[in-house]
């Protein structure tokens, strides 16, 4: 899917959002099948991603759309979107603008459990203070 | 990390769970990078996954510890666990014996929108009714 659709029905039907109204979307790298970031989506960032083709979430903390990338200029284009088999969690492929952690790294999963101990595995490719202005 | 490990202190000390005692995890295929399912632990199923090195989740349906592959032989073993920048998600590199969903499929991912509809991506490699006893 590279153009922008409106949402099939049987999509909506078939999704189970939370108390919240929110559903876990995981995007992966479409190309390197690198696993980005975890994040939360509503009724209205499903629609507005599939009818963009960019990536919009649903912040939690803000309780607002949060249009990935609007700020610092990281954003994700979608490639596709796929649903569980229970359709309480999506996995959205997608074409990653330089970095999807706010820390600067690639992916948010930069720590790992090695040899017992709780390490990071990735360093920031771009200083936070680059994406979000200087601090 | 191969070897079954004693979580470190740490990490409980920066995962965030849910007010249901909760976090997501997200299993990948390690050296394929299929993004296998999504599903959700608590304190002691994280603590158990990295004791034994086989992946325990949580069930929500069934308010129990769920030891992945326990009835149907389709375990997920614990290559590494990662954490996210905020602490409240988890990825799960494995290596998955078989396949990971009950529908008989590789990857509970099997449904994607394309072209406007929802289409099936993938189809069971084995009958569910094998892997959990005849219906």
């Amino acid at each position: 899917m590279s153009q922008p659709v409106t949402p099939p029905p049987e999509l909506f039907a078939g999704l189970r959002f939370d108390a919240e109204g929110l559903i876990p979307a995981v995007a992966q790298q479409h190309d390197t099948g690198e696993v980005l970031m975890l994040a939360w989506m509503n009724r209205e960032a499903v629609a507005e991603t599939l009818a963009t083709g960019r990536v919009c979430y649903f912040s939690r903390s803000r309780g607002a759309l949060w249009r990935k990338g609007e700020t610092s200029g990281q954003v994700q284009r979608l490639i596709e979107l796929r649903v569980d088999c229970d359709g309480d969690a999506l996995l959205l492929l997608v074409d990653q603008t330089g970095v999807a952690c706010h820390t600067g790294r690639r992916s948010c999963f930069f720590r790992a459990v090695r040899e017992g101990e709780l390490v990071e595995i990735a360093a920031p490719l771009v200083d936070p203070a680059a994406l979000y202005g200087s601090g």
